[in-house]
């Protein structure tokens, strides 16, 4: 690797002095993102302006084996945009501009530096609809969504980022540019490298260009808060409302620890928290016609009887709906502010979910760690968030390492897996042979060498 | 490669006198699937019973360099099941068994050798739904929908087979034993084997287990086939149909032509043809609810109003929808009866299906064939069987391939691309250099090595 003031003056005849920077209050800003307080340092940080900057970029830097970590937004939760091998940092965030809004077709081609709510406003005022929604949507960008295949309260109804990416445009290590696919809705024109891209957390290429698939908006929906005295009962609930032929357009969990938790933090009293309750399902409908949606509601009621729950709330308008996304939403933030630092991304088949959830708490009494649990009942992904007191990262902690060793080993019992949404990043690379055999690993492996034979993106992580 | 006796007698070593053949009679059933007529004769078949004597066949014939072209239904358009370069045929037609219809999480385990319909009544007697419906459901196979990441008329609003697929078990062709996944709805653990396994026709490795995603199962349904005087016109209400905010689970096109034919083929009366009549769209909503799917039906019916529409059929009784849905069904069978024998499987973005229709007449005039279109209008599928005096087939034939490359350069200059539900197999290989840029292609074949560095594995096929 050459000295890094010659890669930074390399990097700014290609950007321009302004994109490029060794300045240490710079690199700082680069060397976070929300994972864990952790900090590590870039060497340079540039910001190109475009694919063929990112190109010139990735051939010098793979000329003379740099690492280059690309970024997005930096609300990553796995460290998957930290350069922890320091290098290059390449933040895409001035590629942010929307391309085209087909109308015609239902697509939106876009630059990956937008911000996730940006185009989901901007489809939304043609009223189309673009579903992943994760809950950093006010400040992630598209891309990250894409390297980190992103879910979402709607994922249960909607799918994931995969569901929604038809093409690609992608810059290799090399610098090469490819394009994944094509711009239809159909494909069996030779193997799948758009799906191979998602989620491949920056490791394969730098994704300039994105094709998303479209579907009308929906008009109305509807948002009920249903409480459940057992944890058991309300898992076993979200199971029975799909067997009843109802899909909601969000099921989601918060236990009751997360709840006080989070109202304390935002302010809020919307919801009376009684010590017979030990966790809501928060509950949404949505479609094109109210009496429609009334109906699901009532069934969906109905199918709860039997689950032994409190009093239900229902929303009654959209400040009352937007204060019980906000619970949800900023669920994370509160319970890391209350010193829950470590956050897991478990993932189970749904019905599983109530034998993971008691699995946490008898695992929090053996290694001594609180945990509370929230997350995308609906799809079985649960977020706990673990507080160790005198651990506030997980990263290579040995104190930490066992107990959520044996979280991992429980999911994989369950048949679940580490990650639902957030990626492996630094933080989970360690646990994949308890999900992967080494057979699987290598296949993983030389694929990274196809696409990046010198490992110069995101250098280290992965497998 | 050894002798042909002595693969025969260690393959009989693995499964049996029963399940290995060197019979010219039976290897001749093995020799053809539903393209073009084309007939290649493999040297042995065998079928083994299970994924450890996949396994095994795998092992041995790696070893020894011995081709492997793996076998579903039989029922593929475009070569991906037959033999040109001799060697071994592994039918999958033993491993037949649904292994679990999980009603708890809506998740069905099955093997590969299961015909799709079977699988499908077998879940919706749980009122659970399968939605991917091949044309052939009734006798391919549900691995070789995986292969070929198959779609059918539901597409357009149920997605693809990759949509629906969450975890395969997977022998490689050196005979490791796989798993692509985990049985969770959401996963951003790894790369995405398992989309990457989708659509890839055999060449790296054999699915031996399946887990798909289900979702309740539909109560209702209405169907409506509309005469269109214009082919433009038709391809146009598609688009406004969805921009409209309506999601059809059926949007099929069927050109005047393809109808007269399959009409007499099948002997029907149902569908009176004019000659004012240029195409019809055969629409379909779904759901739960008879009075929902009525409003929609109108507000389609309103959107058509402006495009110059005859007189609507609204399919009265289960007799008629059938009846309907058997002109569609069977339209390629008839076409391909009248001699047109030669199918391809283009794909463009919704909106561009009028101007591909329009292209294709014109090369038909330029190149001296005749073509007749139908298919999946909705996703802008469109599926076009081609006649030309003397030349039956596609392959290797040089009187056919000026006219279908310009074919798929047209399909390239309209966004789209060769396949959307069929793949590539032997016919479509010479045409991907149309699509993919050499980069592109490289990455292919390096993933294919890194799957199978012999190249055992339906050799030949692919890049």
């Amino acid at each position: 690797m050459p000295n890094i003031q010659h890669i930074y003056h390399e990097l700014v005849a290609i950007v321009g002095e302004a994109y490029a920077s060794i300045d240490p209050e710079i690199l700082l800003r680069f060397a976070k993102d929300e994972t864990e307080d952790l900090i590590f340092m870039p060497d340079v940080v540039v910001r190109p302006a475009n694919t063929d900057e990112i190109s010139k970029i990735m051939k010098y830097c793979y000329a003379h084996d740099i690492p280059v970590t690309p970024r997005a937004g930096g609300t990553g939760l796995s460290g998957g945009a930290l350069p922890d091998r320091g290098g290059v940092v390449l933040s895409i965030d001035r590629l942010n501009r929307i391309l085209n809004i087909d109308e015609q077709n239902l697509q939106v081609i876009t630059e990956p530096g937008v911000i996730t709510e940006v185009l989901q406003q901007a489809v939304k005022e043609k009223g189309l609809f673009y579903p992943p929604d994760p809950s950093s949507r006010g400040t992630c960008f598209i891309g990250g969504n894409i390297a980190e295949n992103s879910g979402g309260p709607r994922a249960v109804k909607y799918g994931v980022v995969k569901d929604y990416v038809l093409n690609l445009q992608v810059v290799l290590a090399n610098g090469d540019i490819i394009w994944t696919g094509a711009n239809v809705l159909k494909n069996a024109t030779g193997y799948n490298l758009t799906q191979l891209m998602v989620g491949s957390e920056g490791t394969l290429g730098i994704v300039t260009q994105i094709v998303l698939r479209l579907i009308p908006h929906p008009t109305q929906d509807l948002l009920i808060l249903v409480p459940f005295k057992a944890l058991d009962k309300a898992g076993e609930a979200v199971s029975a409302i799909f067997r009843a032929g109802y899909t909601p357009s969000a099921m989601e969990l918060v236990e009751i620890d997360a709840l006080k938790i989070v109202s304390a933090y935002v302010d809020s009293h919307l919801v009376s928290i009684d010590e017979e309750t030990a966790a809501h399902l928060i509950i949404e409908v949505d479609g094109q016609d109210k009496d429609v949606l009334m109906q699901e509601i009532e069934g969906i009621l109905k199918v709860l009887e039997s689950f032994d729950i409190g009093e239900v709330l229902f929303a009654e308008d959209e400040a009352q709906k937007t204060e019980l996304w906000k619970l949800r939403r900023r669920a994370a933030e509160a319970v890391k502010a209350a010193g829950y630092t470590i956050e897991e991304d478990t993932v189970v088949p749904r019905a599983a979910m109530p034998a993971l959830i008691r699995g946490v708490k008898a695992l929090g009494i053996e290694y001594d760690f609180k945990a509370v649990c929230y997350g995308h009942a609906g799809d079985g992904n649960l977020h706990i968030r673990i507080r160790k007191e005198g651990h506030p990262h997980s990263l290579n902690n040995e104190a930490v390492k066992p107990a959520l060793k044996a979280l991992f080993m429980l999911v994989k019992s369950l048949g679940g897996t580490i990650s639902g949404e957030h990626g492996i990043g630094l933080l989970q690379r360690d646990f994949l042979p308890i999900v992967f055999s080494e057979v699987e690993l290598n296949l993983m492996r030389g694929i990274k060498d196809v696409f990046d034979a010198k490992g110069i993106l995101n250098r280290g992580k992965g497998f």
